[in-house]
């Protein structure tokens, strides 16, 4: 890339080190960063160093703030006595997204995988079992339904039921607006295990 | 987008202002960054405006440099009297990594386009005009295949064949490992048209 000069080469190689940004995404950002008013290009610049300087987890639920106690843990509107365990802070995004749940969150940053040499020492779990009081009404796991976040699921709940705690797990099933014939077997089957009366 | 704090909320937001960086991914990339050691997040934050506060077009050909000249404009090895013309730095990077052209290059930064537009006088052709000296031997003009690149191509061959210089146009057909079944309609006539004899 020496044909650019160095600095669009280095910008370049910057950029595609980052995840799913490959060469060809790089060289297209970076000409079009350096086509950006300046200001705007400082923004992003200062944008970078400011999160990455302020940015940590909540002293609470291990999600990202760049404050002390994240906006949901801080809020008196929330019902604190429920705590979702998820596996990272995108999934938490995605319920904040539906708008339909109250309480609050527990950011495990991973999830229990023998093959990946994970185990329960690895993710955000001591700090989850230091969280529960004698107030809390339920924890809520919605790990993934894949293999790692089901033998998390299953880990976090052998590890609660002794307080006496009330453990659930979100609901696997057909997607909706999903089709039977696009739907593959596990989860054909586990929709057929979980049917309900109607 | 608030239940992270304000920090992580501007880097999003920054992220996805860029061409083909979705919300989504936006996320994935502010989340990476927030977990990246200190000086990586730093340098792809200098990078950016190291690139921004230092790059310009080369004087000659246009492409995009930090320094007068660009390394192909200021290299000896190359053939200057053989000059290529792009319709932007990444069609110039393409050829580039072929290895097999040494001449110089010509960036127009755009083609003409009278749907969106984009007349002669908005790309960079005045200054290839003023480039072209008695001793040029061929103008190739390596615009793209589509309906602007082949409008560019034939506007400006029609500007300089007065001038006598050679004008050549890169040919178009089957792409090499292309089937024909998955080829469409313009390109096979075109690569019947273009027939060489064997």
């Amino acid at each position: 890339m020496d044909y650019y000069g160095k600095k669009i080469g280095s910008l370049i190689e910057e950029l595609s080190a980052l995840p799913g940004i490959g060469i060809k995404t790089a060289q297209r950002l970076a000409f079009y960063i350096v086509n950006m008013p300046k200001e705007r290009a400082e923004a992003l610049a200062f944008a970078i160093t400011d999160a990455k300087n302020n940015v940590h987890y909540c002293k609470e639920c291990f999600t990202l703030t760049d404050r002390e106690l994240c906006p949901i843990c801080s809020s008196e509107k929330r019902n604190h006595r429920q705590i979702m365990v998820v596996e990272n802070v995108r999934d938490l995004a995605a319920y904040e997204k539906t708008g339909e749940y109250n309480g609050v969150y527990h950011v495990l940053h991973g999830a229990i995988s023998p093959m990946l040499g994970i185990g329960p020492e690895d993710i955000k779990l001591k700090e989850l079992m230091k969280r529960l009081q004698s107030d809390t009404d339920e924890v809520i796991i919605a790990t993934n339904s894949g293999l790692e976040g089901e033998t998390t699921a299953m880990y976090i709940s052998r590890l609660i039921k002794p307080t006496g705690i009330k453990v659930t797990r979100i609901a696997s099933g057909i997607p909706v607006g999903g089709d039977l014939e696009n739907t593959d077997e596990v989860t054909l089957k586990r929709a057929l295990d979980a049917r309900t009366e109607i």
